[in-house]
């Protein structure tokens, strides 16, 4: 049986059940400091400020928050009570507007609360929820870790990934990065190349932070190093997370998967998206109608508490991009890896066995 | 007759004659501060730090920096003379590895010696030799500029570039934004998209400070936005300088440019690199030969000032790539535009007309 990783946990319960425990990744790899949010204003803020990120542990934070938001406010009349709720739901889901995670994990957690017929079984309802969203989604990491595994070439293996789609972005062993820690775990030879990933640097902060402390050998790159690295040939495979995938399997990620996959292509490297079927949203056709967040022109002009571009130059900077279908080569999710064409494959994902560490279930 | 445009001088003689005074590219956009540079010791290790840099600038600047001093050793006796004009020479010519125009300005100012008859006349000749270097390259950029714009659709045209191939790195014009510049002039409708450029940020440090300066629309976007950019039509060609260019055309130039190029291939987007003939280096075959700079890893992981990634990851930080002049739609220099197959082309370069603008000669 392959030994369990135990990388960091992004997102759990406060010690006293009253409060979502955060590790604050604005502060890593600098400090490693948690911080207790305790209102759904407070969960949401750090969601936008990207204090917690990665799509499904937004998703996780958010329906841990909604839970604790309510449970401060178990004396509010039933009326006040359930406008709450909704304003506290409604403040959560839109917190990013990319991830499809945040809408999925609170419109699951209000629909548990259907049949409580008091506040306090609403409570109690919204907080089970939140916790089989947490559980189930570690679970779904190491499945995907499982499926996704069956796609490394034996031998040594090279992995480029984008952004954090580790243990930082997910209740779990993460997403992309979870065959990784299985393959690390079964002993096997796996070097990481985590391009920086900017404006925001999830890629030499993050993914490099979390790999290095579980002894997981990582390179960090600039972003437009990427394709020497892929035209050297150090690297078997490409695999990344994403925000929200479409119906068509065209999939929304970190800004700059769109030009990894175009690159992948281009030297005949793999690409494979590892994402937890919370991802998909089978009501957006296809990538277009995906909305990109932009985010603020200074995080590229001044994101280092130093000018590094003109004061008032204009700047474009999507927080996410769009890669269409045909260069993908690969969807995995926990119910195992989906070839194209995806939209027969997404819509009805058939359970397939892993073809190794099945024992590891 | 098209106004010339006057952008900032990166590199000029000091006032006084005896030094080469450099704007400091370093400090931009947040200071404009120039540096006088008096010995050949202070100018290699300006140029190795960066204070002045793109390959036309370094070699102006060294051809200068090598008359400047030995000037300053006129009353040396003849052997001690000579060798420290070998020693200085050397200490230029490898102060950084990729660019060839730092060894062709030196031999070239060293040959302009031959036939001299006293220090006095030596020092004269290098200095003359400097001057010509300086005043050619000017006129070399505006050449450049008048053939580039020839490739330029005509109505409102978008520009990605990358890196800063502008007056900052040229004794003019620049090379990649002269057509720009002339475009400017002459009253056209021109927007630049600037890719940021890590790890050194020169083309929102840089490009996006000169172009502003002149009035000319920019936007700087992360590297990894790029794709973006392209995929949504907003620019109508790429075009960029080069550190080096090999006798069958494939290209050196800063790191990203290579991805850049693989991006416009994809999205059928001509793909120009514009550079003085100096640039070229017909002795290296192809561009698996030529030396690539490695950075230092601290430039990506405390590149700010503040830790960006774990203290010891590895990083791969190469200065430069090489684009294979496959995909290199054409190459534009004083001489012309030059299409594929290269390796005729740019042995032989034919002077052609530029189909506009000529009357700004």
């Amino acid at each position: 049986m392959t030994p369990v990783p135990s990388p960091p946990q992004a997102v759990r319960w406060a010690a006293d059940g009253a409060g979502v425990d955060i590790l604050d990744q604005t502060l890593l790899p600098g400090k490693e400091e948690r911080r207790v949010l305790r209102t759904a204003e407070e969960a949401a803020s750090a969601i936008a400020q990207l204090q917690v990120r990665g799509a499904p542990a937004i998703g996780i934070a958010a329906a841990m928050a909604l839970a604790v938001d309510l449970a401060n406010h178990a004396d509010l009349p039933v009326d006040a009570f359930f406008q709450r709720m909704a304003q506290s739901a409604l403040r959560l889901m839109t917190a990013r507007p990319t991830a499809v995670n945040l809408s999925w994990a609170v419109r699951r957690a209000l629909n548990a609360t259907k049949g409580a017929s008091s506040i306090n079984e609403v409570i109690a309802a919204l907080h089970g929820e939140a916790d089989r969203i947490l559980e189930e989604d570690r679970d779904m990491c190491r499945r995907i870790g499982q499926h996704a595994l069956t796609l490394f070439p034996a031998g040594p293996v090279g992995v480029m990934t984008h952004c954090n789609a580790g243990a930082l972005a997910t209740g779990g062993i993460g997403t992309a990065l979870a065959p990784v820690y299985l393959a690390h775990a079964a002993g096997r030879s796996v070097h990481v190349y985590a391009p920086e990933t900017r404006p925001l640097l999830q890629g030499s902060r993050l993914t490099a932070w979390e790999l290095e402390r579980a002894g997981i050998d990582v390179t960090v790159l600039p972003d437009s190093a990427a394709a020497v690295v892929l035209c050297e040939r150090k690297v078997d495979l490409v695999i990344v997370g994403a925000d929200r995938i479409a119906a068509n399997g065209d999939v929304a990620n970190k800004v700059g998967t769109y030009a990894l996959a175009v690159l992948a292509a281009h030297h005949g490297i793999p690409f494979y998206v590892a994402a937890p079927t919370s991802t998909l949203d089978l009501t957006t056709s296809n990538g277009a109608a995906i909305p990109i967040e932009l985010r603020s022109a200074d995080e590229v002009r001044r994101g280092f508490g130093r000018l590094t571009s003109p004061e008032a130059v204009e700047v474009f900077t999507p927080a996410f991009d769009v890669t269409p279908a045909a260069l993908v080569s690969a969807i995995i999710t926990e119910h195992g890896v989906v070839r194209p064409p995806y939209d027969a494959g997404l819509a009805a994902p058939v359970e397939r066995s892993p073809e190794r560490n099945e024992g590891a279930g």
